[in-house]
């Protein structure tokens, strides 16, 4: 069975190391220092490897059953489920008006990255109530946050989030639910929801259904949908649960994986519900949880990735199997192990350069979430929103090919499900179509980031990579490894930049024919910055006499393997990019 | 529910415009004029469509049952195992003297794509056999011929390969089984192998095992490896089924896919075996049938993702979705189909263009592979033994790729098992792993076969490639779109080769760390080499005025795409090459 350890040294690398973060001037950043981050990390770490990874293969091949309209999840979750609310690990950047821990967002992601890892079915039921929770939070009335975020917060209830319909998924306009007026001020809410994670389940006496509808008589279009809140059992004024609601399980969906996280059918027939935010105005209430939302799935593209190449190290140290080309390394064993032939080095090393890269890229996100928001930084709220599409799409993909290359070191026993590779492979898969498939996330970036307020971000972005080689590259090593690269793969970037610019205006379908190769070559000049940032930071360890010496050569080393193995790859991209539309657009529809 | 028609006009497309079969001076090539081949393909699609592809989720919904140790195969499996044998489809290239109907493998190969790609489970049943019947073929005695091949062709009896046990895969030397040998000539094979497809079932009397094993006394490694044949029954002199042989199920292993097909752990308990071929020489019966079933493999990844694009084309002109950026298609539906949209575009032109250079490679390969056998053609037996890991690995890394891409197109309904499309994926995984890791390929190509022979193999594959361009640039459209980048492509591949010829022999490392970016580059080459042909062959119809130009103007539009959007990434993989063995092999193994 597949182990998870959370590599805590790695966390906090990235936390201290490169973003220092007990040294920003954000508010509550500064008790983050070394030893309250380790200790926070080293539980969740416990959790992660003595509660959580133990149920994750179980979960999977037991999976959710839908019995007498209530759903059940595997053995042992509910148990889990405790444990991590008693942990107070649901509540760790929630506000501690209503019983949050009140940690920087940061904080939150580096925790989540393990419990992410060791079991991404579970820990969505209490990923999707955070969402729940930030909605409530940012657009409902002070009577409706006294009522559902301190029940949120605890997990004592949790939540979903209901957007698909059976005939639309990205193009919300479409949406048929109903919502139609009552008296008493509240809804009675009509129609199909579909793809609704941790839709039910037997880990909470309540869930509370955030729910997209249409008023009756709301203009057509994305522009007449509204938000509301749906819970499974209505709410007494005395706080204590009520009625059950209208809305039913039409059944679980049978998955190629996250098994253990049940994705209902929901059936609302006249349920009670509550106007959450502006009448209308529902899509702008959600896109306010997007940024979050899609920075946890890209934390789950590489968390996975992580979980899987743990074990896919531990199968290449152990398992004997050949020789060393250049002379036996063990030669009193019939055979020496996997992980000195060169070709599974490269791909051990694909996996740990990409993951380590993810890492950084992802904290420093959560970062600039925490700093727009705590700081009210226009500069950081924009680029992040530039990235975001970069985080979700780029890592889940990646991601999911990174859990495919582990499999692959375990050669036949990878295709075997009691591995629990493929289980890696097949949970990772989700990452890259829900909150936003990656085609649309390439879309939102190219059709959208990329021209906000007038390109000002994408400039930004551009400029503080151009500041940080200025700065370095007075290091001769550094240049020649992580700046010069950076600074190739960076004008790569620009020179597509530029091309969508020069050929969009004419013809969109220039730029959108494009988009997903941008998003792949912005992605990679993320990692090159990153690893950069991330090369500056151990060299400058290493200088200062750093006690693990070893910790910090490695990292440089996979760094230097990512720059110059991974970063080339946005040449391609760039040149796939300036072949436009005309090729991708030229069969007729029905020519396919 | 998915559904399969095999593209026969694409399929006569390589045999006649490309290949021109019929034209060809090989033994029994002449025989296949278009209406002949037409009429083969038409019924082979008949069968796909009707029989295969309707039992292909089913098949992967129930799997194999392990009962009162004998293996059940999903409810319609016998019925249709009958109906391939009664149409001749087990028999089309085998040996007239043993049944078989003689035709060429090329026509076997065309036949065997639309089976592959309607129910890949489905058919290692007989593609096993197919295996099983080769080795008996070409190293059995004649009275060992006369006893399995009639049955063999037949598909009365099936086969197996056992070559994999517990603690060894690639590296066969480690091998455990044993064989003793008895008074009256046989032996007695004992130990345990697994991943035996095919291991055992109910749709034929009697299944034929081919085993590695050691004789006692043998030389250790692979040179002491023997190959015997272990018949479930015993045949009697009479040819009627004796006993049981002592050879039984421990278990079917649940696997990520090909769930229809049952791989079985089997324990040889002192079970009676036959000695096929030469003692000690198991290994080079097993590799006498390598191109063979390797090119089988390589097909098995295009046409999963054949099958998987079939479907997700037709979702993507079938599913309204939000709006063409250039103006609404059809401003009276409430969506225009997902199809208008440029990055669904690009993901079907990605597959679509994929998948018909593959198919003109493995047709060219079993092309090869006739004029090899039937014409002692050396040359054409080296060219295959090189392209053949290409075909393997290349093909189905890809293949995989495609099938992913063509799930992503139906977004969430993707994710979902009743949809078909996660089977698609889940089967066509195993591709990359068995018959040799794709990792395995690689190093079988760049440490084996790009100096096989004074290294002339690839040159003259390189002087083909240059032949081409030369004879074809008069054409001023197809040096731009076609020759040209060829040409590029060609000389990546040959700086590779060259890189690995100067730094490889210092270091063999260096040339083994860039053995996986050479097997993807010259599958890149190879298929600008037949998206080349294939525009050539389409120019020339469409000069003579070919009745149907939508097509060959569609086939050189697909060729376009992939020149200019794929073909490039050549100069990544030798970038990459060129880094050689320092990133990859820098970590020590502890500090992975």
């Amino acid at each position: 069975m597949p182990t998870f350890n959370a590599p805590v040294r790695d966390l906090q690398f990235v936390l201290h190391d490169l973003l220092k973060v007990s040294e920003q001037d954000i508010p509550g950043f500064a008790d983050l220092d070394r030893d309250f981050t380790a200790a926070v990390l080293d539980e969740s770490a416990k959790v992660a490897r003595d509660v959580l990874a133990p149920l994750n293969l179980s979960g999977d091949q037991e999976g959710c059953r839908l019995e007498n309209g209530v759903v059940r999840t595997p053995k042992g979750f509910k148990a889990a489920f405790e444990t991590m609310k008693e942990g107070g690990w649901t509540a760790v950047d929630c506000d501690p008006e209503f019983g949050g821990q009140g940690l920087p967002y940061v904080m939150h992601t580096a925790a989540q990255e393990s419990f992410v890892a060791a079991n991404m079915a579970f820990n969505m039921y209490q990923g999707l109530t955070h969402g729940a929770y930030s909605a409530i939070r940012f657009h409902g009335t002070d009577a409706q946050k006294a009522t559902y975020l301190p029940k949120l917060v605890t997990c004592e209830w949790t939540g979903t989030m209901n957007l698909t319909e059976p005939h639309c998924g990205t193009d919300l306009g479409l949406m048929r639910t109903r919502a139609e007026p009552q008296a008493d001020g509240s809804y009675q809410i009509t129609g199909q929801k579909i793809f609704i994670s941790a839709g039910d389940h037997d880990l909470a006496e309540n869930i509370i259904h955030l729910v997209l509808a249409r008023v009756t008589g709301a203009p057509e279009g994305i522009k007449g949908i509204s938000l509301f809140i749906v819970p499974k059992f209505d709410i007494k004024p005395d706080g204590s649960l009520g009625d059950r609601n209208g809305v039913s399980v039409g059944k679980i969906e049978e998955k190629m994986g996250i098994h253990g996280n049940a994705t209902c059918v929901l059936n609302y027939d006249g349920a009670k519900g509550y106007l959450l935010g502006e009448l209308h105005k529902g899509m702008r209430a959600m896109f306010t949880m997007m940024n979050e939302a899609r920075l946890g799935v890209g934390l789950q593209g590489y968390a996975q990735a992580e979980a899987a190449y743990q074990n896919a190290r531990a199968y290449a140290q152990e398992r004997l199997q050949g020789r060393d080309v250049t002379g036996a390394k063990f030669p009193d064993q019939p055979a020496d192990p996997l992980i000195v032939h060169p070709d599974i080095r490269r791909n051990l090393m694909d996996q740990k350069s990409f993951i380590e890269g993810a890492r950084a890229l992802t904290f420093w996100g959560a970062y600039l979430i925490d700093r727009a928001h705590k700081c009210d930084d226009t500069a950081a709220d924009g680029l992040i929103s530039l990235l975001i599409p970069v985080i979700k799409g780029f890592q889940t993909d990646k991601g999911f090919e990174m859990t495919v290359a582990a499999q692959q070191v375990y050669g036949g026993h990878g295709y075997i499900e009691e591995q629990g590779m493929s289980q890696f492979a097949r949970d990772a898969r989700i990452a890259m179509i829900y909150e936003g498939a990656n085609g649309v996330q390439a879309l939102d970036l190219v059709g959208r980031k990329l021209a906000q307020d007038g390109g000002k971000h994408v400039m930004a972005f551009f400029d503080m990579v151009k500041g940080l080689i200025k700065d370095n590259e007075g290091d001769e090593a550094l240049r020649r490894d992580f700046l010069d690269p950076l600074k190739a793969a960076s004008k790569d970037m620009q020179a597509a930049a530029m091309y969508f610019m020069q050929h969009g205006v004419k013809n969109p379908n220039n730029a959108l024919a494009g988009s997903y190769d941008f998003m792949h070559l912005a992605g990679h000049v993320c990692m090159g910055l990153m690893w950069s940032r991330m090369a500056i930071a151990a060299s400058e360890a290493l200088e200062n006499g750093a006690g693990d010496k070893d910790f910090y050569e490695t990292k440089l080393a996979t760094g230097r393997y990512y720059m110059a193995r991974h970063l080339p790859a946005t040449a391609l991209h760039l040149a796939r990019i300036q072949t436009g539309a005309d090729t991708v657009m030229a069969l007729a529809a029905e020519n396919f």
